[in-house]
């Protein structure tokens, strides 16, 4: 078993994802220092309160000095940016990994910056909330959510044993993947649905012959459930839109298309059509119970977590 | 306080709804008499097992002989051969009420079939889970959720009050609304979601470049949201697709005009207007949340509810 330890870790951001980090890097003693950077002074102030690291800084270069493993946890947008900032202050040797949701577009603006002497890692944990900010983490967000490495030729086999034991570690499962295939399948599994989502709820609150406060009233008949995903954060999914631009747009054409198919059968009053497709997604739910994506509990447990 | 308690209630159909209502009337003591109706012989032998009713009939017309409260408990497809079926046999000043999720439709294939001798005011409470069957109903499903009721013009004042108070007393909060307005509001509220859900997973199913295991192994990093209202039941939502077709047609297409915009800013790299869509969306679901309608907790609770 290859040691998940580490002497100092830098997070360069500290919000939903880098402070589940920080709790979950503290409780299972992952590394002897943490260390906690965002540029913005009030959520630095925040993170300080909230006891995540054991060094602040606003500066992204002076949180990476000395630093063994460096996590870049921002939206992928500021990727490239940072890399700039933390390349001359980066020690040899180090491992720099992210967890952004795009990675061609992560590995096309981090590896031109960052110097020969690192071992460059790219990662992405599938695991997340509606929820964001420093307050927002918590240490069990990993837990059985898989994580998934996407070498990019810069890293070493002993980097990406490493970085694996850390994120078992933090209670993921981790996979490794070509970065083109990542984001083929996270543009299905992951931006697909929040973009429909994000439309969807964006549609409902244009309607003028139902009121916003019906759609609201009576939302637990389906619409509620769109509402968590485009409750995400925007700066990210903005991010993550004009990052993985080609893989979205190749899936939002497939569902456009099938889309039409279905609102044809609608139309024409094909009831065989809408039957055998309605069929057919109900054996993919039960796919990801079995696998334990999700919770079998009907109605995702709402009513077990307490609600009125 | 209008006295919410019948003589004899004829279930017609003991799925999901009929059978949650079964439970409830049972529990809440609504009424003496609980008559079980379904034509499956088994689905019949199913629902005694359980010990649903206190009278059981493959046939609707035995089941509604004599019967103060009649509830339709079908998907809206069969409502018109089930008013058929019980006209000759209903008692005179019974109430008729059904559960379907579209009013216009199942008021044009039950009015015209019923006597003038009888109550007749359509209903639909807005309840349910992606389950379906006498197994799957409980008696909970109703608290706290809007059962609308939409009269057609053939119930009296003291229907309605009689009928509202059975459903507070199911643990419902009742609205009236006109039916072609309550088309309106579901199609959005509901039937677009569902179709939407079914659309995705559908086209996630199609894929090749990623495969169908990789989609249920990441599903939690959004997909699995849209599994549950897509494992709903088919025959249902086939019925509701062709009997609310004009409403759901016009909420398909303001959805793919507003996709076909959003696809835009993404080819184009319109950050700006993706980021204020992405914000203006997160404000509705912190609506839903205060209105009650769903629950705070991150992730619908799903770590409270017993996930690995």
């Amino acid at each position: 078993m290859t040691d998940p330890h580490f002497n100092k870790v830098a997070l360069i951001g500290i919000g939903l994802i880098g402070s589940s980090l920080a709790r979950v890097i503290r409780r299972e003693k992952l590394a002897d220092t943490i260390v906690v950077n965002t540029r913005s002074a009030e959520t630095l102030a925040r993170a300080r309160e909230l006891d995540l690291g054991d060094e602040y800084y606003t500066s992204a270069a002076e949180a990476v000095r000395d630093a063994d493993l460096v996590i870049v946890c921002v939206p992928v947008g500021a990727c490239g940016r940072v890399a700039t900032e933390i390349a001359p202050a980066l020690k040899a040797g180090a491992i720099v990994t992210d967890v952004g949701s795009t990675k061609r577009s992560v590995i096309e603006q981090m590896s031109p910056e960052l110097p020969d002497t690192v071992e460059f890692l790219p990662g992405h944990p599938l695991a997340g909330t509606e929820h964001s900010g420093p307050d927002a983490g918590f240490a069990e967000l990993f837990r059985n959510r898989w994580c998934i490495l996407t070498p990019a030729g810069r890293s070493s086999d002993e980097a990406v044993e490493k970085l694996t034991a850390f994120w078992e570690a933090c209670g993921s499962r981790v996979d490794t993947m070509d970065p083109d295939h990542h984001d083929k399948v996270l543009a299905i599994v992951s931006h697909l649905p929040h973009i429909i989502a994000y439309n969807i709820v964006g549609t409902a609150d244009d309607l003028q012959t139902v009121t916003e406060s019906e759609v609201i009233k009576y939302s637990a008949s389906g619409f509620r459930d769109f509402t968590r995903l485009a409750a995400s954060d925007p700066t990210m999914w903005r991010d993550i839109c004009l990052h993985n631009k080609d893989a979205i747009l190749e899936m939002l054409s497939r569902f456009s298309e099938d889309l039409s198919a279905l609102q044809r059968a609608i139309r024409w009053g094909d009831g065989q059509a809408l039957f055998d497709l309605f069929t057919r997604t109900r054996a993919i739910r039960r796919s990801i119970i079995d696998a334990g994506q999700d919770v079998a509990a009907p109605d995702f447990g709402r009513q077990a977590s307490g609600q009125k």
